[in-house]
């Protein structure tokens, strides 16, 4: 039973255990890191444990680690388009085995870490393609794609490891960059859709309808995934929503955020209404706000920060690659979230390890308890 | 007193009373890092101790670190264009009071190291808007702009501090970069003017005139402060001066070398003109003449390889940024720079660790001292 | 005598004496890394010194360290241009004398690695400019461009030390990128050809010719040396194979690869045939396939999945940089090489610490016999 409180047990699994006795305990099985998972699954067949490896690398693309929030995200995705879907399952499948054989960390494998950034490079290989749903040759460049993002992760990570920082989505963004550039806009067998600068379109024409950016802002947390449609994108702030409230608050805010930098700067009206403009800046304010740093109204400031950070900087580098053709992706907030945490000063008094990430309501737990001091753990080992 | 030999005194202003001994003092009060202000500031109101940090960050552009410096500078500013000395103040101290609410390390701010990116970014969104003077909705960025330095300056130092390397104006260089990226060429807030490629202008078609070549090795000097008139620049030279008569000959030396450099590869007239083929060269050569190594010879040599190289660096990157549309800032002397602290072999025997650089006279003395050896410290503490 | 088993000689020595006990010894003195000609150079004059490491500096652009080899394959370069040629052995000597000069470690100079940056640079320096040969004023930026190769070595070698990188062609990428941008399309005084990215060009409209594609695999060692001619390419090869038959099948392999890739990617026809699709694949697979790793079947689908990479991020970085005038150069494999170097997991079990780097074969002997134990060890003393 993962409930008795031996000593030896870490503070992350006591947090929850004192939570549950306050009655959530059905709910919080489902809720937060499911860790308890991983011990039943142990002894289970090989494609039970892949299957839940790939789900929690489908959840960590929104930062959150959880695989019932994978699988509620892969509805959604299945739900907004079949076909993504396919490559969804595809590309976390492919980058997820390419680490069990080239023998990376298994500590890493069973986490999902393997697995996100290859989902993401199958879903933009996916939107990019101009050659049409069910295009069975591009399952080629999405299973090549996903593997070779395990290639990327460890050897970031060797490098970012010395200032403890997470590779997070820079192999998917190095990837589906040189697979653009790789197939270029003429390409006879995968040819895809080009990306243009903001100012190489013509102006807004038309007055902003307030409705409509409400809705970008929903759409622009279902837009991690690269999908455009209202009722999948609150699917999968529902699956955020069952990791941690604190996590959705701070996507929805986010991508608020990015939609006002996005006002500021007069961006066109489509990238607000589709949720473009807002992605970058809920990416930015969700790893700042409760996941990386223990939550706070000084990190929430932050927080905000960083989503402006994230989406001026979105805003910038899409008009500096769609020069070239290429778009952004989510460079800007991954650059800006590996910012945040190489800052110094009284953010970094918030910093937590990257190896001991939990659910934002586990790390504040966690924190406030260490910070209650012995004298509650005392009384907890009396009774 | 700052005179008094007390034994837990830093060699630095034993060196400093050593040189005012001789007769120097009244001016030496002036001159160097003014280290005696700082303990007169301490218990003044904050307002006056802002003054002092902002001024140490208007000079350290030029790597100077003097307030009087600043001071004269700044009124330089003024005389080329109040509107840009009123963006000047409101960049450095927008930067200098975002890091002492972020909670930055103080010697940092109060040396000044949170200022001079600030005033940099305020002074080329101003130098770049081609909405004229006075269009006061420019001070938004401005101050965000600003702002947004002390968060690369403290990430990017964690980064660099590795390798014992100065931050220097990667954080301007990167702002500014992304600010006009950001607002493109046809922004209806923040209209600017686009930077073009030398060879997409027609080739010179005049014939060189060599006074107006000279006039241009001065302006170089005025060009770091992006300050493009003949008595500003001088006076901006008089502050350098002020600070230490080596670092002024570097600044002019680079300067020239830079305007050399763009000679050799037939860049445009006028650029040559408006000092702007020599302000690379001349931050360059300042870095390395004396600042960041001990003054000798060898490291003068090296002081013009490294100009060389800043002001034809700064050709090529020119020509790369202009096809965007951007400028090239000062990305080739601050990359050079950080090329030549890097550097192995006999130049790195020179090299001062980056937190005890001091005015060139200053490390120069020290270091003589410090080889003169300990005969004489022994002689001096016998009186 | 070399030959002598001492017990204070390193296993490189050893495993290679083991090896002349079966009778190669007329052979091995000119195959391998040739280690005992240093010790009978140590008290030649300075000129035939600097010869040798100048021979050492052209053969280790592809990743061999053998004098003999480098004469052949200078002899090459002389056969199928003699302008480049000279320009080769111009630029090896300006960057190794530059790094005598400026103190360079001298074990690094005597392995050649300070010159084979500069033989590339001068070399490509010569084959984009559209002067034609013998534009005795070229020799300026050759000299120069090469000079400089030292600088960003030693700063780089600096940097990617922490992680026991090789700086590899860094260098050379850089500079020459640099003087392409430096001196731009139109330069009066160095013009050269501008590159165009594929697309720009028209599509391939003839049929494929499979002898063409079979004689580019083999030019595509050649294109290393940036040589489009079948003999001199051959003898490049051979160069290779008397330093290491593994080294010269892996670079053939990976050329193959690299011709697939093009294949794959529908390049235009022109780059299969002249090679220019197969020196990247060529290079990122013999980095892997021996070198820098023990050689085993693993190892070698690592080259084989190396050569893949290189060679598909050659396509889009060909892509990328063509839009602003640039070639690709070996940037490609250089990233690739750096990717696989810094790799966790089964691959880095089989890492060879940067500076014990040696023939493949010779690599794989000290292994396997460090495996077969002491056992073997002790029967050997006893003889």
């Amino acid at each position: 039973m993962w409930m008795d409180t031996k000593t030896e047990e870490e503070a992350a699994s006591r947090s929850r255990a004192r939570l549950s006795r306050r009655g959530l305990n059905s709910l919080l099985l489902c809720a937060g890191d499911m860790e308890h998972l991983d011990k039943c699954m142990q002894d289970k067949l090989f494609v039970l444990q892949l299957a839940v490896w790939g789900l929690r690398g489908v959840s960590r693309v929104i930062y959150v680690n959880n695989p019932l929030s994978g699988a509620l995200i892969l509805a959604a995705l299945y739900w907004a388009s079949p076909w993504q879907g396919l490559l969804a399952v595809l590309g976390v499948l492919a980058s997820t085995l390419t680490a069990v054989i080239i023998g990376q960390d298994s500590a890493e494998v069973s986490g999902g870490l393997h697995g996100f950034n290859g989902i993401l490079v199958s879903l933009l290989m996916g939107v990019f393609s101009s050659a049409g749903d069910w295009y069975w040759w591009l399952l080629l460049p999405v299973c090549l794609g996903s593997a070779t993002c395990v290639f990327l992760f460890s050897g970031l990570s060797s490098v970012m490891g010395r200032w403890d920082l997470p590779v997070a989505v820079f192999p998917f963004n190095i990837i589906i960059v040189l697979y653009l550039l790789c197939t270029g806009p003429g390409n006879p067998y995968f040819p895809h859709h080009p990306a243009v600068p903001a100012w190489a379109l013509e102006p807004n024409g038309t007055k902003l309808i307030a409705v409509e950016v409400m809705r970008g802002v929903v759409l622009g947390v279902g837009q991690i995934f690269a999908c455009g449609a209202l009722g999948p994108s609150l699917l999968i702030l529902g699956a955020v929503l069952l990791y941690s409230p604190l996590l959705a608050v701070h996507a929805v805010l986010g991508s608020a955020v990015g939609t006002l930098a996005g006002l500021s700067m007069a961006v066109r009206h489509d990238s607000l209404y589709s949720g473009l403009s807002g992605f970058n800046g809920a990416l930015g304010c969700m790893a700042v706000g409760g996941l990386f740093f223990t939550f706070s109204w000084r990190t929430h400031l932050f927080a905000i920060a960083s989503a402006f950070l994230s989406a001026y900087a979105d805003i910038a580098l899409s008009n500096l690659l769609g020069t070239v053709g290429l778009p952004a992706c989510s460079w800007a907030a991954t650059l800006t979230t590996t910012l945040m945490l190489l800052l110094t000063g009284s953010l970094a008094a918030y910093r937590i390890p990257t190896g001991q990430v939990m659910a934002p309501e586990l790390n504040l737990c966690s924190r406030s308890q260490w910070e209650a001091g012995n004298a509650e753990e005392r009384e907890s080992t009396d009774v």
